[in-house]
């Protein structure tokens, strides 16, 4: 048995500090928590009873005995997906992210979260980090790496096409890089001209700052669009900028609905496609393109503490934070 | 020159006879209007001062000086697009049915169409119908089995999928032959039991009456799922029928907004398709794979006049026509 401290939501919003303890099954290993990245599904948990973090990275400390693929001391990182049936058609099908039965953050496992200071995760859905990857870098990139990546992956960008970003936050900062060394002519669209010079740097081409404006001329028109904002951009700019045939990927999670007129789209053929963090194959392509490019968030740190992880939601919901907040484990 | 009688549109909505006069170019053909089918399209043009009809069937009577694909005599069909520039990434790409500057229906040749005695059309974008295909079966499928064809196809449908079709009209009575025969599990939802048989014998493995239902039990899910209504459905019922990475296409045009929760799209990585008819070579694949396996559309007959055309009209817009009204030439 293993006890070990964690951080929770709570029903009037407070993060506090617990307790939980595990054992370390067969398939399993015990990770010591280093960082853990903050997204904005950690503000929706917020005021529920459950350890929150689901951007975690750190090394294993112990293993379950039938665990082959992982050794003490290595340095792994996990995300939102724990595990799943393995036996149904989107897991035969390498789509296990989908599986019906997969335990999810949120609604499984809410013991354990990557706000701790170790958690036990089945071996087989966590994933190895690369010496040349520093494990705060990695953090980011276990749900926003892995879901701007899936999207341009499975919605099969091409280098030639124009990739349009919506919103340079911890998600759209990660989106233009993927883009970028994918080949892909990165446009970005964002409120105001702030974010310009950095959108550059990380391999934006165009950018335009979006506040205020009922028409853009941007020239070639885009292939895909990756919408970032938590807000539903106006349609009525962003349409008129789609190739035919492009692909819209709203990739935040909302309350809001989607709203689009048919006549665009069916002229237009165009395409509105849902995508859902990744498949562990998808998510291991993310850490090793990555890797191989240098892709790596812009972050601020904070301690994995109750007044850290405060602080840290506080700038995230400010729209103040650039781009992802880091906890260090202490 | 050729002078032809042909069926307009006009402000109070009151089919018109009036004349066109045409010059036969050098890649043109002159066709003698054999069939027109009627689709909800050519109501929306009702208004307008133009000719309808963009379901055509007919004769070959005259061949322009460079055309070598057609002969005098040839029975051809035609649809929704006239032209295309041949020059841009969608017509480059198999897509001319995308082109900006495509020749469409209810924007160019307004002088012409299908309710006529003759048309002159561009020789590489009519369609021999083979001699086993009767015309007036021909007629429906220029654009509306198109239609329901290129969503198919280009949706990736797979034999082993299951299929959903809203409605049992002009569109969805074709969706349905056409999903069957390529090995899909069809399954049918229309307001009513009325159709049930008919649907039965077109191919649907089941059928559900939905009107005031507000849940449904089908079993396996849905990959595609075809909508031909012209009011969108209730998306509360749809969406928890959808499989996972399951399709859904909006065939219609309608003024509504296409209206969906993001959290839904998301999570389980549904596509929203639009389709605007079809490709050329889809088009010709639509005829070959109609003809292979005795694909018809159900007909009712009207005689290629004013009372005609204002009959079938009404019939059409009263929901009672079964399936798709083919005006015969007189």
């Amino acid at each position: 048995m293993v006890s070990f401290t964690v951080f929770k939501g709570s029903q009037n919003g407070k993060i506090v500090k617990s307790s939980s303890t595990r054992e370390v099954g067969p398939d399993q290993v015990l990770v010591k928590v280093t960082h853990a990245g903050l997204c904005g599904t950690d503000e929706h948990r917020r005021h529920d009873d459950m350890v929150l973090g689901h951007e975690g990275t750190g090394m294993v400390e112990r293993i379950g005995g039938d665990v082959k693929t992982l050794s003490i001391g290595d340095r792994i990182g996990w995300g939102f997906i724990h595990s799943s049936c393995l036996n149904c058609e989107q897991c035969l099908t390498g789509h296990e992210n989908l599986c019906p039965d997969a335990e999810k953050y949120g609604s499984a496992n809410l013991d354990q979260g990557a706000f701790g200071t170790y958690a036990v995760w089945k071996a087989s859905y966590v994933f190895k980090i690369p010496s040349s990857m520093a494990p705060e870098h990695a953090a980011p990139l276990m749900c926003g790496g892995a879901t701007v990546f899936h999207v341009l992956r499975a919605g099969g960008a091409q280098p030639t096409d124009r990739v349009g970003v919506i919103g340079v936050g911890g998600l759209g900062h990660l989106a233009i890089q993927f883009a970028s060394k994918m080949g892909c002519e990165v446009v970005v669209f964002s409120s105001t001209e702030n974010k310009r010079d950095e959108a550059t740097k990380l391999g934006a081409k165009q950018f335009f700052a979006t506040k205020g404006k009922t028409e853009l001329d941007i020239g070639r028109k885009i292939n895909h669009l990756i919408v970032t904002t938590s807000m539903p951009p106006d349609w009525n700019v962003f349409l008129p900028l789609m190739a035919p045939r492009g692909t819209i990927y709203p990739v935040t999670v909302s309350a809001d609905h989607l709203e689009l007129p048919y006549t665009t789209i069916t002229r237009m053929e165009l395409r509105v496609q849902g995508s859902f963090v990744a498949p562990r194959q998808v998510h291991k392509q993310m850490i090793e393109f990555a890797a191989l490019h240098g892709i790596k968030p812009i972050i601020e740190e904070f301690p994995l503490t109750v007044e850290g992880i405060t602080e840290a939601m506080e700038k995230l919901n400010s729209g103040k934070m650039r781009y992802r907040g880091v906890l260090l484990a202490q």
